[in-house]
């Protein structure tokens, strides 16, 4: 047992989705249960969540709101006061009918998303503009009743968090969506190194119960998308549905104005598959749980060990360092921590140390360099922000050389038909029939209206009528 | 609407139950749902709960442990795999029979604790000593069927961090089981000022699935006692349920040595129900999420809240400083502070300013000191060391006074009988059917047989035969 073996996984190429599934298992992120559609989140991945977590907590917390936890359960009557949204999620719920051996008056739902609880409370806190804004956040588990399930990018049960807010008029409301669309922009872009394209969903594809959608969305590695986070004005729907009034600054009874947004565990599958290559995972500095890690050489050697130590407790100031002093092969060690996309390995034996340098190996790139260890502190700080800007060059460039433009629906089904299709600008003239058009015909669906709106034609992708809406297509996961 | 109107509660010597339901509601900590059983937790009632968290987390993480996060559902099938475990949980857990429409083949219940799914997970990953230990932790939520319910103390829903881990012998995990228990009581006394009996809980009282179960165990302001974290040996038995197996140092195949421990929701009932009083909430400045208020007086003359915002920025450095700007009465301000327990409040008026001094006001003793602005923060942090150990000191001196000894049936039940009964310290003779006894005559339970033992009899309070087992008893929540 216990052997020095080597792992291997499925080239990207042959086979991305069993490539997908070889790293989630091998780099160590997730195991399989008995629960379907469930999974374990290992150590390393939950590592991965909780630094992500941290990140844009902070940043959902100096943008002024507060955390809160709402029940897991919904009661059937309570998610069918808003007619749009039960519609939307009726399918996908899980439904507890028992409570021990007794079977309950009322079903209750496992919250897919938590808009009615949310909406019940502020009916009972919210009085008064004084009241307003309400700024509200909960981290939590959700459950959806999926058929077709991959480890974080679908499963039964993710953890996620969602914001629910009040705001006392329309604008209000609309610059908080915007803002916390913003805000997953940045957590994507500068923590996971993810560029993504920030836009409107049509309303096809809009939050069951939303006014409108914003969302952010990113291309993978094997050219389709994938929705990244999104942002919804609920406008005064569920307020409505609930009964919640404020007296405005003239004394007047209005109903409050509302969004929800949310960021899921999902973003891990996201930074899977853009960074990922064939020797495993790749994970961005910033959110790596050991940024470096030491693999001492000819370690038996007097000094080496001890040396290997004390450099980790003095890089540990401010770099999150760890040391594999275990007695399995160097090779081992480099597979291993290559495959768990550690981005910067440190080697150091006793030629290293006689000489006053370390081995340093990028994980992104795979060069190695050897460094003097005076200034190492600042050598290997400033390398980690090399990756990091590298990692999100390297996507943003992908993503680009991946973008293409349709003018008809003939160069849009040569598009779609390619095996890496990649996201595809085609105008569109806002009409739902060509939407599900070109989905039936080539599998893809409307991403957004991108912000940055571009003329491409005058005229739609599919019916050939007057068209000045720019729509990210692609398939998506 | 949104009067200045003054909060106020039911008096804790008039009805205990009441107050407490007026604390946690007033207090802003819970709101109430129409999800029975269930609570709202609140920004100020998660606030609190994230700094116990992070407390709680840091400490686990210190002593080895990584978190991990297993799914929200357990299939029947594999509950049942260990025979005592699922008896003590099967009457008290909530049934999903339904996704969306499609009846389920097998049921899942929603986790109330998840040795199973631990155990499962533990069986694919250990294989070797060399696997060993596995020192894992989950901060989750659980749900337990309870016909009775009130906010925090006992909830259908709540929220805890479950350990789960793995040893080669026995002694390591025995080892692990005190080790935590230890870390608990660190965080009861050392965070939330609240002194802790440890102990070893009898047979009957441990939990379903265990070798044996230590605990910790708080008096409350009313003289019932709060189970207020637990710590397990779980031995080798769900190992041999679910065949978790590992080749030892010798090539000999051998079951692994299991513990669990949990730290709950409940907490914050304990501290409300040890530190609170007729004003209110009291919270311990360790885990205040405010430590100190500033309430400005006369604020709208000129300079005053300048002066006031200056004064909070310049102390948050070191402390965690709120300021109450809004234009609400002096007295109101007063009042809905203490309410919340906030340890200090600090008033700043045009004659302070001038005088070059702040009020500042302590929570728990309701002191009232003028002092210079001159080495104020050191000043204030000096304070609320003050306050946090006079908490501690005040609640041991409570718990003192309120444990009793009786060496007899007839002294056991009149102290059971007054209205506030505390802890009683009684020699027991190990038969379950004294303790049975003793719970049906005087609505008494064991708590624990504390590590530190006495001997106060040589013969058992309820039946007279020979004993040397010191237990504390009590009415508890």
């Amino acid at each position: 047992m216990a052997k020095d073996f080597v792992k291997s996984i499925t080239s990207m190429e042959d086979d991305f989705a069993q490539w997908y599934t070889d790293v989630v298992t091998k780099a160590e992120l997730i195991d399989y249960s008995s629960v379907r559609g469930s999974m374990i989140i290992r150590p390393y991945g939950t590592a991965i969540w909780e630094n992500i977590k941290e990140a844009l907590d902070k940043r959902i917390k100096e943008t002024g709101h507060e955390n809160v936890y709402m029940p897991l359960f919904i009661p059937e009557s309570l998610l069918q006061r808003e007619k749009d949204h039960i519609e939307g999620f009726a399918p996908e719920v899980a439904w507890v009918t028992h409570g021990g051996d007794e079977k309950l008056a009322e079903r209750l739902c496992v919250r897919p998303t938590s808009e009615v609880l949310f909406a019940e409370h502020y009916k009972n806190i919210i009085h008064s503009y004084r009241d307003l804004p309400k700024l509200y956040n909960q981290w939590a588990n959700v459950v959806r009743w999926e058929k077709t399930t991959r480890p974080f990018l679908r499963t039964l049960e993710f953890l996620w968090q969602e914001g629910h807010t009040c705001h006392e008029t329309e604008e209000d409301a609309d610059r908080e969506t915007i803002q916390m669309l913003q805000v997953y922009a940045e957590i994507c872009e500068k923590y996971l190194a993810l560029p993504v394209i920030k836009g409107r969903k049509t309303e096809k594809e809009k939050f069951a119960g939303a006014k409108y959608t914003y969302t952010i969305e990113s291309l993978m590695h094997d050219g389709k998308a994938l929705q990244s986070g999104t942002s919804h004005n609920l406008g005064d729907g569920f307020a409505k549905s609930f009964g919640i009034q404020f007296s405005d600054r003239d004394g007047n009874l209005q109903h409050v104005q509302q969004t929800s947004w949310g960021f899921t565990t999902r973003i891990i599958g996201a930074m899977i598959m853009v960074h990922g290559d064939d020797r495993g995972l790749v994970v961005p500095p910033m959110i790596a749980p050991t940024q470096v890690m030491i693999v001492p050489i000819a370690q038996h050697k007097e000094g080496v060990l001890d040396f290997a130590y004390d450099l980790q407790k003095k890089l540990s100031n401010s770099i999150r360092v760890g040391i594999d002093a275990s007695d399995k092969k160097p090779g081992w060690k480099f597979n291993e921590y290559e495959m768990k996309g550690i981005p910067l390995r440190l080697e150091v034996g006793p030629k290293d140390i006689e000489k006053n340098q370390v081995v340093l190996v990028r994980r992104d790139t795979g060069e190695k360099q050897f460094v003097s260890m005076d200034g190492l502190e600042e050598t290997i700080t400033q390398l980690l922000t090399d990756i990091q800007d590298n990692l999100l060059k390297k996507a943003t460039d992908h993503r680009e050389e991946n973008t293409h433009t349709a003018v008809n629906f003939d160069e849009f089904k040569q598009l779609t038909a390619k095996e890496k299709p990649g996201f595809i600008k085609a105008m569109w003239c806002e009409d739902q029939a060509c939407e599900d058009k070109i989905k039936e015909e080539t599998s893809a669906t409307s991403r957004c209206m991108p912000f940055e709106q571009e003329t491409i034609a005058d005229t739609c992708v599919c019916c050939g009528k007057k068209a000045n809406k720019l729509v990210y297509w692609a398939k998506a996961y």
